[in-house]
């Protein structure tokens, strides 16, 4: 059972481009989606692919207790779990749906009465700062978040720009309100995490200061500029930190108290005012990868004025731009508010790291000016290689160029050589296996949307990065076309996903006619096969003797070569050539009747406990949405000449993992993973093979959509007599024409045109 | 008794300048004075003003033991103690004469055989990489050392640019030779000083990275980059950090061993070589406080060659041009060498900080550019207003200049608002008391020397500096007219210090026709006779009540309201009011009892033992050379009419307080300041009151010299007749012209001329 919830639909002003006849989109957003459970979402105020992430903290778990990795830590991957009753303060900084986390810089909280420096706990919130909250107080959209503080009767509201987060407190009448700006708060924290926190009072409206933390980002460094609306009249500090300090002539300060200069690992700073009963204080409080001079110039660009309103409505208008790049039709509200908080969530991460001036942080740890596209960061690309990044390279294919862009400037700057594998911040974080950057590039090259990069040079960086021996068991797959299970715990699975990211760099290479590199790469791209034990069709860890590993159970995720999925779902992973699969594992029956079991079997509790993002509620037999490795798998019956399969477990995965609830998602949305997997499975067609330029073709699950296409064309799919029970596709016209194959291409939807999908309840 | 010390004369190669009929100066300068007990002088090399120091460290003793202040730590201010048998390795930053430290960043060491990655201890250097060495191994001379590492059978010798140190090691034959990088060594160690290193392996003969640390300096940066003549065959590391890290999907790589980028705590690096008999290895090491990409780039613009003779010739031909500055007439060999030393000395500190495109790191921690000045750092203020800075503005009135551009630059970031006390690498560290950058400016207002900044901007900081009533017992200074005991330890020194800075902005506000701030300064000025106990004729420590207090003991130093000096002495400072303290003292007669005694009274050892930074044999009676506050005490029978005086004792200290051996000072070498003590009282003039513009003739201790000036004149001194019995001054001719005064001018130097001494041996 789903617990359902019941949105209050806001007034929300007329947008500009509804003049351009457009729906308002934004008002269908719910941040507050997967906020509950496991799908480490957050609720607060951003903007589209913007560096600040404004949003409550209900809780700062230390990643660790007594030395012990604390499992409770991985809730709070975005800092707020819709469960909990307080909140600890506002933050700067969230990943939309990670499975790890970092981040959370800048906690700010507005108090009245008696000062407290610590956050306390949830359950004695009068221990500390942290005040209870209700959700009935609490409103989230687009790039505005609003909730009571209860214990203070503050309201607060909070809004972005680009680079700064724009804080809004209404006041109760107090001689004694404050503003603490906690500097040791953060997400996955455990003591060490903050390497030190730095500190200015420029003057008494402007603070400055920076962060620098050893956690995901290993040396990762964030300034700040926070202006206030009205002078404080007081300020200070308590210094936690344990490290011996040389004090020396320090000493003569009271460093405390009106001290303007304080350095250290961990500190918490406060701010006085005096307020009348719904007075406003407002804070802008601006980000820079670089400097504090920078977050200043940010600020000053991004937020002169202090039109709290102005600033929430301009950055709903960025929401409602991207948002109406895809405009749907549906009788169902539900499903509209599923669908643009999809397009929401799909939009948030990677997410721009650079200045208003293009300067940025490189992964050296020198500045860089980022020249002639946008520098981003937060490339989850385990994860985003699959959907997302098709998805922003069809429908942001600017957007999509600069990542790319930001992606071979991280390789420029690689001390190993190498595009990036989790890009987090000027730092490479390793996370999750693959060199997933090549899919992403060589999906760019071959569907020609190479602006601003040198193709040729791209695919020299994809070329260098999957002939980098020292990288996780590379040297065994170049040398043995697999990786022995003997020598690396994710053998199996990472010999798949190498083998798919070469046939894709192929793909690249044939485009760029470098025939001998399509040539070898698509000798590598056959390492699947390496893999395979034929005699029980299964993928199964093999040894460096050549043998497969007597050991091998199908079912468990833990120690048989795999990451975040069993044999049962590897034994899929081979997107590039569905055929090959297909007769490897017995035909065509064979193989449906194994898709068919994943989807049906009852998975055994003692496996279930070992998938990763997922609720009992959101997993299909033993198909793990939450896990991305099979995203593609519903999509294989159509290869197996059983395409209303296909149609069916599509429209039954939208169903079952996709909600308009607090824990709508069953899953992690993993930086927009899941979320792109629901936009494009929606519209009816899916990138199974990034690179292929192809999307094979699903089930629509709404009755049409206008797709504005950067390029100044549209695409428009119908699904006519479409309905919950009409999830079968009887017929499909392209442009009039019956289309007699089961996908489309890039180019056809980008030429514009219409695509038509005749729906019925037959298979 | 005095050890003296032999030198060896080295050849030293024909100066380019030599054909400016200048005898070869380099020759006399001996880095070895003051590298034993108390001089806290390093040996190693180091350009004029340079960025880097390298220079061996024969100990990196720690701050702390078991959590207490480690008295050892005191002697290795430098790094360097000669009576040490064994050197740990090279570093590259080195203070002149500190009391405190700091800095010692970037330890590398050559080693063959079995590679270890800790220094071991002196008593037993097999337990770790360090190695024996003899004082007969070794040399010593500007911008150039070099030492057998007995241990190793390498010999080591070390040059500099600015901003480049220059390694150059001769193996012996070795499969097995190794430089350890070692990113935790550091001067004044303790436990969570270093804050972060970080280390990239660029190519196989260049290496990038950065050390921050929480020292002296609280919040600071230095990167490098590390070039090798050489390929090393393979490299790593040892990662000593006891903080915990995130590691995740770092695991997959070994870090240790051949893995490109390295961050951490605590962390020693190492390069492996294959050595043939006699092969040098050179290593050239970029310093820059902005990025590693400066430092390559500072690199690139100092040495882009391999030929370590050139370096170090280029690096003696401008200790040559700035020792030419000064061209001096002795029959003393030894006198040479003292004098060429003190101005060696005296033209280490303050230090370049800028790359060789002006940017550096600002007090405020952002990036700047240094716009038509150099930028410099190390400002040991306390010290050095009183004769190094006078020095400066004299023989390098352009530097000076600069320097006080780079404290109006460090008035302009700081968050407190003031001119720099202590300036440390872009960090204030506010050690020792008053606010000396004003005599320092005020004396080049006086005497016109403000290239590069706005006069009255630059008194406007001075007011602004002098003005902060949260500043070190300012408030009660400005309220009462004195600090009292009971709020402040150093009270009664802080407000002579006040009193006599305050004098000093006077004559600067004076000079820019500011009449009001004149008066007002002036009357602060006087404040010194508010701690001025008549009845005892002493200054002493006074009650917030207006009493003074009645314990109080003339011979200590501790808990009596003074710094670094007793009552005796410090009743004597009143360096711009000389006549009036005199009065005050009860006449000439009274004041000249109180003079002598000081010089001849034996202190009882249990005083003795609180002074600071001098040697038992180092004292006269409770005249504590090595102190600062009584520098200009011995001039002060000039003002009681006794100059006779004033020329003995001043022959004294220079015959007691500074030899050619390494324990040839007597006390700390203070940034210069005991060098420029040295050279204007050897030259017959001292500056007792930075401000006046005027310098008081004391007792040439040379034959002659000949100042070079920048404004293109000369200045000639001559001694007739001078001989260490002939101290006493008869007459004196200024351009040929009797001096009816026992002053002369800063403007009478600068207008070039020619002063002549008549020396004999009767008062």
């Amino acid at each position: 059972m789903f617990k359902r919830y019941s949105f209050l639909f806001f007034a929300i002003p007329f947008f500009a481009s509804a003049q351009n006849n457009h729906e308002n989109y934004v008002q269908y957003v719910k941040p507050i989606i997967g906020t509950q459970r496991m799908g480490h979402t957050f609720p607060g105020a951003t903007v589209p692919f913007g560096m600040v992430q404004l949003s409550p903290d209900t809780d700062t778990i230390p990643y660790e207790m007594n030395g012990k990795y604390n499992p409770d830590v991985y809730k709070y991957c975005a800092g707020y779990q819709y469960d909990d009753k307080t909140i600890v303060g506002f933050s700067h900084t969230h990943f939309n749906g990670t499975g790890h986390s970092d981040l959370g810089d800048f906690l700010v909280m507005p108090t009245v009465g008696a000062l407290q420096l610590n956050p306390g706990t949830a359950s004695d919130p009068a221990s500390g700062f942290r005040s209870p909250f209700s959700h009935d107080n609490e409103v989230a959209e687009a790039d505005y978040y609003k909730v009571k503080l209860d214990r203070y009767n503050i309201l607060a509201e909070l809004t972005s720009t680009t680079r700064v987060g724009f804080h809004q407190y209404t006041f109760p009448k107090s001689d004694n309100a404050h503003i603490i700006l906690d500097l040791m708060s953060g997400i996955y924290n455990y003591e060490g995490k903050n390497v030190w926190t730095y500190l200015r009072i420029e003057n008494d409206t402007l603070v400055t200061g920076f962060r620098q933390t050893n956690g995901w980002g290993r040396t990762r460094y964030l300034y700040f500029a926070m202006s206030f609306s009205k002078p404080f009249i007081a300020y200070g500090n308590k210094n936690f930190s344990k490290q011996q300090v040389y004090r020396g002539f320090w000493r003569r300060w009271d460093q405390s108290k009106n001290f303007p200069e304080i350095a250290g690992q961990q500190i918490r700073a406060y701010f006085d005012f005096k307020t009348e009963e719904g007075e406003k204080i407002k804070i802008k409080f601006a980000l820079s990868p670089v400097s504090t001079n920078n977050a200043l110039m940010n600020l000053r660009a991004e937020a002169p004025g202090w039109d709290f309103d102005a600033v929430k409505n301009a950055g709903q208008q960025q929401w409602q731009n991207e948002l109406s790049k895809i405009a749907i039709q549906s009788k169902s509200n539900e499903e509209k508010i599923n669908f643009y908080t999809a397009m929401y969530h799909a939009f948030i991460n990677p997410t721009t790291y650079m200045d208003v001036d293009g300067s940025y942080r490189g992964l050296d740890q020198n500045i860089h000016k980022a020249d002639g596209f946008t520098n981003y960061t937060t490339f989850s690309l385990w994860d985003t290689y699959r959907a997302l990044h098709p998805f922003l390279n069809l429908i942001q294919p600017k957007r999509n160029a600069d990542m790319i862009n930001s992606m071979l400037a991280h390789y420029n700057q690689s001390a190993e050589h190498m595009l990036p594998v989790w890009s987090n911040s000027a730092n490479e974080n390793w996370c999750m296996t693959g060199y997933h950057s090549v899919p992403v590039i060589a999906e760019a090259i071959v569907e020609g949307n190479t602006q601003g990069f040198d193709a040729n040079k791209a695919l020299d960086a994809c070329i260098a990065t999957s002939s980098n021996r020292n990288y996780d068991g590379l040297n065994y797959y170049l040398d043995k076309g697999y990786i022995p299970i003997d020598k690396n715990g994710t053998a199996v699975s990472t010999t798949l996903e190498y083998a798919f990211d070469d046939w894709s760099l192929a793909q690249a290479a044939k485009k760029l006619g470098r025939m001998n590199v399509y040539n070898e790469y698509m000798k590598r791209s056959e390492n699947f096969k390496n893999v395979f034990d034929s005699s029980v069709h299964f993928m199964r860890p093999r040894l460096s003797d050549g043998s497969f590993r007597k050991e091998f159970d199908v079912l468990t995720t833990n120690g048989q070569g795999f990451i975040e999925g069993n044999a049962w779902n590897y034994s899929l992973y081979v997107p590039h050539q569905p055929e090959q699969l297909i007769a490897m594992m017995g035909g065509k029956k064979r193989f449906v009747e194994h898709l068919d079991s994943l989807f049906t079997m009852h998975l055994p509790d003692e496996f279930f406990a070992e998938t990763e993002d997922i609720t009992r509620d959101g997993i299909i037999g033993n198909y793990v949405h939450g896990n991305e490795p099979s995203h593609h798998v519903a999509y294989l019956y159509n290869y197996a000449g059983m395409p209303w399969k296909t149609q069916e477990r599509v429209r039954m995965i939208l169903q079952k993992q996709y909600h308009t609830g607090p824990d709508g998602l069953g899953g992690n949305d993993d930086c927009g993973q899941m979320s792109a997997w629901y936009i494009f499975t929606t519209l009816g067609f899916y990138p199974m093979a990034p690179g292929s330029g192809q999307y094979s073709l699903g089930s629509p699950a709404i009755d049409g959509a206008v797709l504005q296409l950067e390029n100044g064309k549209t695409f428009e799919v119908q699904a006519i007599n479409q309905s919950d029970k009409n999830v079968y596709v009887k017929k499909v016209l392209l442009n009039d024409k019956p289309l007699d194959r089961l996908y489309i291409t890039y180019n056809e939807i980008m030429n514009g045109g219409k695509l038509v999908f005749y729906m019925s309840d037959k298979k």
